[in-house]
Order: structure tokens, then C-alpha cells, then sequence
């Protein structure tokens, strides 16, 4: 008989996030109850606010407790209902976590349609990244046409719909990313205008060639010195989306910001968000992005880890910037 | 015949100010154009701000020129009036600087009734400071009855009216102050609910006993390690109105923010702002603070230099928290 295979936290990372933190294990197929859905998770999306439910850290949400299945976005397909919406072999999106099998109650899951949309694409940019984007930028920022759009961690799943949709709104899209392959991605795949290479050593410099009009709006996923640099270039009135700050998710000693004065002088508006708190947005920003995948003017890029084993170093390569696009695991 | 006494800037301060900054010069009275007004100077407004027009570096203002008066806030009489809507012996507040006498366009200088309000109270409570106050205060913090209002800098001309607003709009008001007797006379005679002397050395373990219920509005005037500790006490969904630096003015190396983080998990909306982008705001704010003065209802507290000659010390001194309460000079 099948058996459902879960990554549970092992331990609490402190700083760095290592393979002894996860556990592999196997476990009986759940049994879903009246209004449940039983469904098996065909992928799993990994996401750096993971990191944060790793640790017991204050924070927005509860930590996964210790052994614990980890949290996690999920694409997959009925196999059971109990729930009248949902028939076995109903393509379905939800937050199943770390494992093959999940039940969940059919409020918390979303039917899908693949015809136009491939499955994956649920978890990326017809997602919560893509939701994340389009709220950021839309409700947040209010980029005017021919703005200058900044966004941070550019060819990430979240960062490279901010792009794509800046540029569809009228507005300039710079990107910053780590590497010359990345920034290639960016500008000739993308559409972004330029990109910068923040690893290219000469990042202060660098955004200030690529800035000649400064910054109208950020959109910030890193943190650390790069959010400091940028923080530099911003204009009057510029407003900032504040929506990661990986570069210290993992730091035991936070970098210390030299240039928050630019947001009283400037007087910029901040704002840092969760896109689970704004989900009244959510159906305008989906259909948005949905007719942009289907038509193929917003593009993505995966990189899919295979199977739920390798899910541990994939999330680890993520918070180094290893990945390439949207990080999958196929399940 | 009378002389006009002027400060002008004679070099740029580097770090921290000093005398040699500065430089005090006779010159000629200078004479109204048609629809201009000469008023001889009784008050100067000495604001952190003008630490900034010092220096060259990139702000929202242009820098005073080497040679030039100091700017700054004044309150006086009209001497000689080529303006229909001015006559000699009107009292007026206007932006004449450093200097006994100065001239202006008649729709540079307000008429101030003295009545009920001492002419001085225009140069703190009933102007600028006041009204900086309130739009951080009513416009960008909104807080609801309830609330916890934190504000640095609590017994200067801006943070004293902060919490006194704060108070009358049903809020909880809690002072940063540095030295026990300010945090009484925060505390004992405006009426917050609670300060915090910075300068007891025990400043994170104090604002947590003092903020039970986290900060729901900050209003920030100082910046530095205080901003940085009162991050980590702010509520989720908390606004905070970024108002000044000070601490970081005079510094070469400026402090690093570790906490910036605190922002994005708790979803802050944080907003740099300078009152005089918001003109609309004024006549509310003024309207409010006015009768907040003239009933008693809002008190503030002077420090008084005496003659022009002395600006340059006491301006020192209020960059260093040397006044109490509004630093105004008597000329």
C-alpha cells in the first residue's frame, strides 16, 4: 500500500539552514472527513518566507512546530472528496506542505483550469508570487507611466513578474540580480530595460549608471547593503515596497542600514506587506496575470528539484540565490 | 543711525557645529520694493532642521550660500509697508533668518493676532513646529482612541505637542526624553502617560515595561539606537511618521538600523514627510493648535537666548538636546 512520504522540522536553525534541520518520513495516507478533500500534491513551491516559519522568532505567522510537516504552497489532484465542489482528478491549488498527500477543507483549496495555464504556474506567477507582485506593485507603488520601477531579487519568481508588469503599466523596469546569466534573463527574456549585477562589484556605482532619473518605486526582496545602495537613488516623494529582506533571513547579526534618512528627506512612503493580508486583491491581480501567462506576455522561468528528498537542499540553494526563476520541487 | 545685525554662514560644517561656522555682520537696513514689507525682527525660530541648509550634501532644500543669512523662522513688527495689507506696528511672522531686519513680499508674512497667543507661541505651538505635529500626528499616524503614541524628542517644540494632541485625540502618549527633569516635566506638566529617559543606560529594557501594548504610532524626531530599539516594540499594522534624525545630522558615519526588518513582519507603514509639502494642512492645524494655546490646553515651554549674538551657541546646544522646549532667541 502507498505510503504518504513528509518532510517534518527536525530542529531550529540558528543563522544558516542545514539538511539536519528537515527529516524525511513515511506515514499512513490521511483519511479525509465530511467537507475534506484528500489530494496528492503533484508540487510544491518553496519560498523564502519559509525560513521564517523555521524559527520562533516573532513574526507574522506561528512557527511550524517541531516535527511538524513544514508549510508549503501545493499544486496537485483530487483523489478523494468529501466536499461537493470537488470530484477525484479536479486539477487543485492549496497549502498542503512538505508531503504527497494532504487533506484540507474545500474552502482552502482552489480548483484550477489548465488548459491555457500550466499546473506549476499556480505556485508561480498566476500564484502567491505573482498575487505578491501585483499588490506591491499596483496597490503600492502606483507606478505613473514612465517611472523608474526598481525590484531586487529580478529574475525570482516574484521579481520577475514586478518587472513584466511595470513594463505593461507604461513605467521603466530595472532589475537587480546576482550574476551576468541572471541579468541576460532579465533584459533579453524579461523586457526589463537593464539590470544590475549586484556581484559585478561595483553595486554603488553600477546603480547609479543605471539610474540617471532615480527610483521612483522599489520593490525590495533582499535587504542588507543592496536595499542601502538603493536607498541612495531614490527620488522625491518615491514610494517603497517592502516585501523581503532575504539577505537577513539567515544572518544572525542583521546588516545595519546607513541610509534610512533618504526616506525623510525624500519623503518616501514605505509600506512592507504580506500578500495574505490583502486578499480582497487577489481575484483582480489573478486575472491580470492569469491573461498575461495564457498569452504569453508575462513570462517565467522554473527550476524544479525532483523529488520531495531533494526539497531540503533546493530550499537551502534558494536562500543563497541558487535557483533560477520560480523553485519547484515535482512530486 | 541703526544698523541691521546679521548671521551669516561663513563656512560648512563637517561633522560638528561650531562657532567659526558662523559670522556676525553690520550692514545697512535695506528698504521695501512696492508690495514688499520691512519688519524689524523680535523672535528667531532656532529648528534642527537648519542644520541641514548648513551643508551641500543632496536634500529637499537648496543650501544657504557661504555668505549668506542663516534662514530661519522669525515673528515681529512691520516698521515700513509698500503691501496694502500691512501697516506699520502689525505683528507678523514670516522666514526673515538671522538678522534684525529683513524685507519681504507681503504674501511671505502672516499677520498674528496676540491677544489671546504670545507672539512667540507663533514661532512654536501656533507655527511650524505645531503644525509638524499635527500633520505627522492627525494625518499620517491617525491614531484611534486607545492607541499607543510613541515620540522621541517629547519635551521639544514638536514632540511636546505630539503628545498632548495625542492625548486630546484619546490616544496613550509616551515620551523619549533625555534627563530626568525632562521626563518629568513631560510626564508632570503635559500630561503624557509615561517617558523614557534615554540617557538612563537602560533603554530596551525600559521601553519594554513602558510599551505593555507595543507602539501602534511612532513619531520619530531622533533617529540613531533609539529608532532603532523602538522598531522592535512596534504592533502589527502600526504607522510611523518619520519627522527627524537628529541624531544623525552632525554624524560623519551614520548610525546602522538593524531593525528595519520590523517593518515588513509587522506590516509598518512608515512615511518621511516635511510640513511645508503640506500647505493644504495648515489652516486645520492651526485652526486646532491655536485653541489648544489660547484655552491652556496645549502648554509649552521656552528656552530663551538672548540677542542675536548668541544664536550660534544656543543653536549648538539644541543639536546636542541642550534646550528645553521650544529654542527660540530674542533679538
Amino acid at each position: 500500500m502507498e505510503k504518504n512520504l513528509q518532510i517534518v522540522l527536525a530542529s531550529r536553525p540558528v543563522g544558516e539552514v542545514e539538511e539536519s534541520h528537515f527529516q524525511l518520513v513515511s506515514t499512513i495516507i490521511p483519511t479525509p472527513a465530511d467537507g475534506e478533500v484528500l489530494v496528492r500534491n503533484r508540487w510544491l513551491s518553496l519560498d523564502p518566507y519559509m525560513r521564517g516559519r523555521m524559527s520562533d522568532a516573532k513574526s507574522y505567522a506561528q512557527p511550524v512546530a517541531i516535527g511538524e510537516v513544514m508549510v508549503g504552497g501545493t499544486a496537485g489532484e483530487v483523489v478523494e472528496s468529501k466536499h461537493p465542489n470537488f470530484k477525484p482528478g479536479d486539477t487543485v491549488v492549496g497549502a498542503l506542505g512538505w508531503q504527497h498527500f494532504g487533506v484540507a477543507k474545500g474552502a482552502a483549496l482552489s480548483k484550477v483550469d489548465t488548459t491555457a495555464i500550466p499546473l506549476s504556474a499556480y505556485l508561480g506567477p498566476v500564484g502567491m508570487p505573482g498575487v505578491t507582485a501585483w499588490v506591491g506593485l499596483i496597490d503600492i507603488c502606483a507606478p505613473k507611466s514612465g517611472d523608474t520601477v526598481v525590484v531586487t531579487a529580478a529574475s525570482g519568481a516574484v521579481g520577475s513578474v514586478v518587472g513584466q508588469l511595470a513594463k505593461l503599466h507604461g513605467a521603466r523596469a530595472v532589475g537587480v540580480a546576482g550574476g551576468p546569466e541572471k541579468c541576460r534573463y532579465v533584459v533579453e527574456e524579461l523586457g526589463f530595460d537593464a539590470c544590475i549585477d549586484y556581484k559585478a562589484g561595483n553595486l554603488r556605482k553600477d546603480l547609479k549608471a543605471a539610474l540617471p532619473n532615480g527610483i521612483d518605486c522599489l520593490f525590495e526582496n533582499v535587504g542588507g547593503e543592496i536595499f542601502d545602495s538603493l536607498l541612495m537613488r531614490m527620488n522625491p516623494f518615491s514610494r517603497i515596497a517592502l516585501c523581503g529582506m532575504i539577505a537577513d533571513y539567515s544572518a544572525i547579526d542583521p546588516y545595519g542600514m546607513k541610509n534610512i534618512r533618504s526616506i525623510l528627506v525624500n519623503r518616501i512612503k514605505m509600506q512592507g506587506f504580506i500578500v495574505s493580508d490583502r486578499m480582497e486583491l487577489w481575484p483582480p491581480a489573478l486575472k491580470e496575470l492569469g491573461q498575461g501567462v495564457a498569452t504569453g506576455r508575462i513570462k517565467y522561468r522554473e527550476t524544479v528539484a525532483d523529488g520531495l528528498a531533494a526539497a531540503p537542499a533546493a530550499f537551502m540553494g534558494m536562500l543563497k540565490g541558487k535557483n533560477f526563476g520560480k523553485q519547484l520541487v515535482k512530486l
